[in-house]
């Protein structure tokens, strides 16, 4: 399945794409596609509808929503591709490492991303990014995490690397400025998607292709990201875990290249889309 | 005004703490305390309401729950305390260390404490709370901050220290186990707390008193951190903010002194109130 909102910000309806131009919308089965949802089994409903006797729409008349409402947390794992860390300076991790973005900066796919004000080093990064069909908490190992995993979709994790970097203590605080992270275009269901660790992934700016790898990089894979996480926090439906960025984010090259605003990213990964996002200066 | 929420887990009904005892519930002027009615003015709507013509009811026939419902966001300030910084070793920090809880650790001011799985390292901190009343983003001066504040209130900020220390990367890890935000009695609103950074703050476990501060050994005040946040992210109605514990955590002590399970927690701040929580192992 492909799960999808389509619709104004704060007004989207829980939707279902059913080929590569058209959707259904099933806001009478599902209010949303959240948490309390989810907790209450909004995958399973949808599964069981019948989906051919339902209008559709085209997906080019409606603004994509993020295809999950409101996130309770929004988690990254950092330096999780072997070549990123290389890149980056840092060595490998010997376990993942875990920070925080404030959930409300997930946006739309297509959605503009303002460039906060003063920025000199907001960069891009493309992830895979996780979304939790339900809670879990101490999984006993990695192989039960897919059980708990709704599907993967496409994040530009946004990082404004001045706040992140050199400002003191923690990450979250260059990684949660509003609209740093587009979602979308949906999620894939895992049955749809049998090895989300074998993926081309990619990021392009204005046409430039700055990122350009695969999923099997990763230093830790997504199921045991998600095992590793459950045994420190309880991972909600609707969660997102963004599970790290290859190499070619701004940051690695020399000299470093940064988004200034003005400019076009396009972030894609195999089997599941692309997300457009034109980033603009903050304006007040 | 005393704002609290009094009822069982995720039923909590709003009300106004009235007297030492005594509270009236408000349900039928706002759904509850949280975001989306926060920023649709429930402060200013329970404000000019006539208390004295409502039924009151006995606090302590009801559990205390969250006073604020699902933050979106629950911040922290790092090594905030002179002191503090000074006993773990850390250097007083020149600009706020701030990380993120995951939001959903916040519980009932008197709700229990699960000592995670295998913990050697469960740790105390007594923090004064702020809780937002409204959005804040770019705030221009930390003079404007007070502008926004609902109110304050007291935060067991509980910390595995094995997690958040010696596990590699970012704090989150050892701040973010279910049931790790005890928060209440109730949030003092400003006008009845003229002078938040001068009060005492304490901790005791088990009748002996850990920690015993006060506000005013902040290395960054209240009105500091909050605008120092709001150049980062935007700060929304109901999201909490810890500012930081002073000296005399179990990580400080030599040998330390961690909490096992079993014992009793007393958290208090002069002029808001105390709350306790029973530390209990996990049972799976």
């Amino acid at each position: 399945m492909r799960i999808a909102r389509l619709g104004e910000f704060n007004r989207e309806k829980p939707a279902v794409i059913v080929s590569d131009t058209e959707a259904v919308f099933i806001d009478d089965v599902i209010a949303d596609w959240n948490r309390v949802e989810l907790e209450a089994g909004a995958y399973e409903k949808v599964a069981k509808l019948d989906l051919s006797s339902r209008p559709r729409v085209k997906i080019s008349d409606f603004r994509l929503g993020s295809p999950v409402a409101r996130p309770t947390k929004a988690l990254c794992v950092g330096l999780n591709y072997a070549q990123h860390a290389a890149e980056t300076g840092a060595e490998s991790p010997k376990e993942p490492i875990i920070f925080m973005k404030a959930p409300d900066t997930v946006i739309g796919g297509n959605d503009d991303v303002i460039v906060p004000p003063n920025s000199e080093k907001t960069d891009y990064e493309v992830e895979i990014c996780v979304v939790m069909k339900k809670s879990a908490l101490y999984l006993k190992s990695p192989a039960e995490a897919k059980d708990y995993i709704l599907g993967y979709t496409v994040s530009q994790d946004v990082s404004e690397r001045y706040w992140q970097v050199e400002r003191g203590g923690q990450w979250v605080k260059g990684k949660s400025f509003p609209t740093f992270n587009p979602v979308g275009p949906w999620i894939v269901t895992p049955d749809e998607m049998p090895n989300p660790e074998n993926l081309r992934l990619w990021c392009t700016v204005d046409g430039e292709t700055r990122q350009d790898s695969n999923t099997n990089d990763m230093i830790f894979d997504i199921s045991y990201c998600v095992w590793y996480i459950s045994q420190v926090m309880e991972l909600c439906a609707g969660d997102i875990i963004n599970t790290g960025t290859p190499q070619g984010v701004g940051m690695g090259f020399k000299p470093a290249r940064y988004l200034k605003g003005g400019e076009k990213v396009v972030t894609g990964i195999e089997g599941i889309g692309e997300i457009t996002n034109h980033f603009k200066n903050y304006k007040g």
